[in-house]
């Protein structure tokens, strides 16, 4: 198998360190498939894990793809040889940048028919990222009727995340408003769904103002939490709740939060994962999106694939990360 | 009817700036109760409201008392003149310093038989803060078996909020971990029905270690945020909910909650009363807060009652307050 490797951190600037090695392929344990890689998806945390300290000998990055079962242990029931599926990762595991990935059956799904490798490994991460916000941050109910009359507030609605939980919550019955900055990210957010995209380049309180929008019941931001940290709290429902996946870059003055008894939590979609708890919820949300990419409610984010798992399309992958201007998602094919 | 009232906002250091006044009743409007005020509890709100701006001729302070209804309006369904009651108070109304009180009755729910109205007049506020944590904010099941297995920190389990917050805990079947500092406290929150109470001058992570206390799914905390707020987010379980109701004195890094993915609240007790939303809970908890005192669930928070509605003892009572050592309630009796 080859695998796309960094031996240690480094910043783009330091130049492209990655390496392509051969490797032996991981034998699969008594719950665990083995998947033949055939597209692995890009998102802002990978670029974010490149710069953390490297504890093996070697790091694979990557956390989510698409491929075909190649080999499953004694106890897997749910998954046999053949199978295309799509999957979830995580930084304590060897990534997704390598033709073949070992995961538990736990973290991945059928890939329906009528989607494509690329298209299947642009969603596993944010869409469980998104469930995960809507259903267990947020506590939005799973009937769509319960959630009527509520709304939801995306900061950056056109990112990969974004896209993808603006498809979630409207076939669950949210109100969903999305702000954008660019025609193409306007127009972007708006295919993926979005009752309404503002222009995150002007005064959103104002344009809430102007076109008469209610307060939000929740704010998900996946864009520079300190820019928006005022006027997220300005803008919530009184007793509403904020989500951030966005590291801060400063100390914020958690009183502004008091007067109306804002919820505010600071989200890292591999928590349950580092601390082993609450698995079963990939199982059920991965199936979830599934089903509804099957039945049509959802489309696949995927805007812009890479051809071939080199170093240099590794490398190029990160740089568009790190320029944070990519509109929904990017897709390394093999 | 006779007050005590304040016409500027003063420090105690300024002296005591209170008046007693003799003043016209106020009529009652449709679905509005006047009582007859026999008892007026005293909370740390009221020193924080003392030093904010009067907008209005001048301000009565006190939010929770006791009485007997003496006029209805009427549209007024649930009590009668001759009723005894207890009830809440909020800012922007005229407090229950003053020996009549006119509420929507929506704030108020009968006064069991067993109790006096000094004890009566320690709980509403207290309670209703607690429920709304537990319920509203925490999320808890009304179905204790529901919540078997779950377990609440609460940081300083001895004031007012936390001996009330206790026993609604234990009622509704959490695990109750509190800490407080001297033999007095540990005892009283003991007799709350705290099932473990740590001493909150010692290191309560070591505390945690050597008992094998389980991480709280929740962590209320009702003293000093700034010196708790890196120690709760590392006892709370991974995914876990930290309630302050105290203002921070200094910006918080907010990075800290993202590995756990913690969520974080900053509650006032006043919100829903200040937006005017879901105003339909007080009823439903101080209902449920008669109910469980009624049938010897819990138990009254009342420790020291100060005779007579005099400037003095408001002044005194504020004294207390600011000290920060008082154990359960303090309470005005008229």
């Amino acid at each position: 198998m080859k695998s796309i490797i960094a031996k240690h951190a480094f910043k783009l600037s330091d130049g492209n360190l990655f390496e392509k090695v051969t490797r032996e392929k991981p034998i699969v344990n008594a719950h665990e498939v083995g998947i033949a890689v055939h597209a692995s998806g890009v998102n802002p945390i990978d670029t974010k894990t490149r710069q953390t300290p490297v504890q093996t000998e070697a790091r694979v990055l990557g956390y989510e793809g698409a491929g075909v079962v190649e080999a499953v242990g004694e106890d897997v029931t749910r998954f046999k040889v053949g199978d295309r599926v799509m999957f979830v990762g995580a930084p304590k595991w060897e990534g997704s940048n390598q033709t073949y990935q070992v995961l538990d059956e736990a973290y991945m799904t059928h890939l329906p028919e009528q989607l494509s490798f690329e298209e299947g490994a642009s969603l596993p991460l944010t869409a469980f990222t998104a469930y995960e916000t809507l259903f267990d941050v947020f506590g939005i109910s799973e009937n769509p009727e319960q959630n009527e009359g509520k709304t939801l507030l995306i900061i950056n609605g056109a990112g990969g995340v974004g896209s993808i939980a603006t498809q979630i919550a409207k076939a669950y019955g949210l109100q969903v408003i999305t702000t954008a900055s660019r025609d193409e990210t306007m127009t972007w957010s708006r295919k993926m769904g979005a009752d309404i995209v503002l222009n995150h380049r002007e005064d959103l309180v104002s344009q809430f103002d102007a076109q008469h929008l209610p307060q939000p019941d929740y704010i998900f931001c996946t864009y520079d939490t300190d820019m928006y940290y005022d006027v997220m709290i300005d803008l919530v429902k009184p007793r509403g709740h904020i989500m951030t996946l966005v590291t801060f870059k400063e100390k914020q003055d958690l009183n502004a939060l008091k007067q109306k008894s804002v919820t505010l939590t600071h989200e890292s979609m591999f928590t349950r994962l580092t601390y082993e708890i609450e698995t079963q919820y990939y199982q059920k949300y991965l199936d979830d999106l599934a089903l509804k990419l099957q039945d049509g409610t959802y489309q696949a984010t995927l805007t812009e694939v890479l051809e071939g798992l080199t170093t240099e399309n590794v490398y190029r992958a990160h740089e568009k990360m790190e320029h944070q201007s990519h509109v929904g998602k990017l897709v390394i094919k093999f």
